[in-house]
């Protein structure tokens, strides 16, 4: 099936609004997530809504919450989302930064007691208009060993950073900190193909080529696979991202960040509330001039196209690919696969939500 | 030879004095260098010493910059470093921003026309005592490919975290954005070994196992090393730090981020001015109170030292290696290995500097 991202913005909206939400969280929700779709991260965009319906269905994400903004220095806030789901909470916490970014050139919120927050990039991307660099990280459920561990310890703990250039020419990187991803192993799982060594472990901590291992107690790694390829880093990655995240504005960090599926009950005794994110940014103005800058980063980025590859190979800028997909799916649509499509259909008779 | 770190801090602070710096900038240099041999960081202590000398006497390294510091917002700040020594611009940049930080929680600083700032553990650490969280990062000679490419493009840039914690445990994130960094292949040519596979490429992007292969126009690959594994993560990472380090404040990024070594020139057409480093602080009370924060990063890190191990091994936190290190050589003194004294006591008969 082939939507229009129109079409799919306003399914969502609709959606939300129908599970309770207000029209602006709905419409904030509709943004991050067919923004996902756009820009072909589709394991981060609609194919999760049923996910987050089932956690509000089961208490777990708050349709109309109360968030509140601690300010509690003059470029810092700590966010209570008051059990929001991430996409709103993080939008919010951002636009608050953005808001304290005119004033003062930086802004930084941490955000505690909130849910899955959806792609890094939109967060992190939403000051572009004022030429503000965007950051934006997030905790998230424990699949991932540390370097040398054997225990599900930390999430796939993103890290965003995204830098306004000119015409549209932008730079977004953003990446998990685990070396693949669990939507790698689900399209390995689908397509009854072995995984690489150096993706994920068993439970005692042995390399496996199993795309179903994590279905049997194992893990992902960390960036970097193992000692010799400089595991300890992507560890340290995460594990900063788990840190800023989650115990600097005290959401539970570590093994106890919560399940993003609703048939998973948190782990007791948690250190802390909900999820954790930490999102701020940057006036670019106040490094240099912005024009200056943007010369500068157009030739950068023309400099590293220009660079020889690899045979059959081409260099490309962070965010490049998504950039493209994007442009080709304003254009022609967004493709659903099936198994998604069906998932929608069924949101759209048990809510009686028009989906065309 | 083992040498006290207070005497390698007073014959390196001598040395720089000697050469016509400042007594506060030489110092400002001793601790830095004498910190990296003390936390085992080898490769960016003393054993650079007559390499910044050099670079004192090509003329690159200006003994007495003029460095100007442009506040263009509240909290940000672009450093022209007049030819500094990076360890004594980036020092001071940082001063900067804790003094800044004081008023708005945090600040963030930008710093071009600057040279080798060493190990970025030290000045992200600079903030401690006021419980400020540190980061800097730099960019430096090219050295490393972009995912898909076989040019050497970009340094082995590296990302320091440092975050406080009670009793003198903190979190210290200091990595290469490369799977290894150059050291790690000289150890390698000394043992007469061959590097693994994902480490380093020929000239014509062919993995490499031959230690000497960067002296055969070879390059280091990025974090991940092969497509893979996610070296588009480590690409990314590298190409954030050579961006905020470079393209920010008007350094020369990329391929033009001058050489360390004096005998190579710095390209020709460069599109800034000298090396580039990026520092900056947040305010730890920011986020939430300081003794709720130092309790949970204490109880994450207790949680984590407990996790399952692999066999044999044991999970530890990033800088924890360093800290039990710099434990042991502040009792029992630095070791230097002979290439290195050899250098130290050439540099102590030419110019007149007792080393005891």
């Amino acid at each position: 099936m082939i939507i229009t991202h129109q079409e799919l913005h306003r399914f969502i909206s609709d959606v939300f609004e129908k599970k309770g939400m207000s029209h602006e969280h709905a419409v904030i929700c509709a943004d991050v997530l067919s923004f996902a779709d756009l820009r072909g991260i589709d394991s981060h965009g609609v194919a999760r809504l049923s996910g987050y319906l089932r956690l509000i269905d089961s208490g777990r994400i708050n349709v109309n919450p109360n968030i509140k903004f601690e300010r509690r220095k003059k470029t810092q806030i700590r966010v209570n989302a008051d059990g929001a789901i991430g996409l709103v909470s993080a939008h919010l916490a951002m636009q608050e930064c953005i808001n304290i970014t005119h004033d003062y050139g930086t802004a930084w919120a941490g955000i505690y007691n909130s849910n899955h927050f959806g792609v890094a990039a939109h967060h992190a991307i939403q000051g572009f208009s004022h030429n503000f660099i965007g950051f934006a990280m997030t905790n998230a459920s424990p699949l991932v060993v540390p370097a040398n561990g054997v225990e599900r310890m930390l999430g796939t703990n993103p890290i965003c950073v995204a830098i306004p250039g000119k015409n549209g020419k932008s730079f977004i990187l953003d990446m998990a900190t685990s070396t693949a991803a669990n939507g790698k192993l689900e399209i390995a799982q689908r397509q009854k193909k072995e995984i690489p060594n150096g993706w994920a472990v068993d439970a005692l901590g042995n390399s496996s080529t199993d795309p179903h291992v994590l279905g049997q107690k194992g893990a992902l790694l960390p960036l970097g696979s193992d000692a010799e390829h400089g595991f300890h880093k992507g560890y340290g990655l995460s594990a900063w991202v788990d840190i800023f995240s989650a115990v600097l504005p005290g959401a539970s960090w570590g093994p106890w960040a919560p399940p993003f599926v609703s048939f998973l009950q948190p782990k007791a005794e948690a250190p802390g509330k909900g999820l954790g994110h930490f999102v701020g940014c940057w006036d670019m103005e106040g490094f240099n001039d912005v024009s200056e800058i943007h010369d500068q980063l157009d030739d950068w980025m023309t400099r590293f196209k220009a660079s020889s590859p690899l045979e059959n190979h081409e260099v490309l800028i962070p965010g490049e690919p998504e950039a493209r997909i994007q442009a080709s799916r304003i254009e022609n649509g967004i493709p659903i696969v099936e198994e998604v499509w069906r998932d929608l259909m069924n949101i759209s008779v048990e809510l009686n939500v028009t989906l065309k």
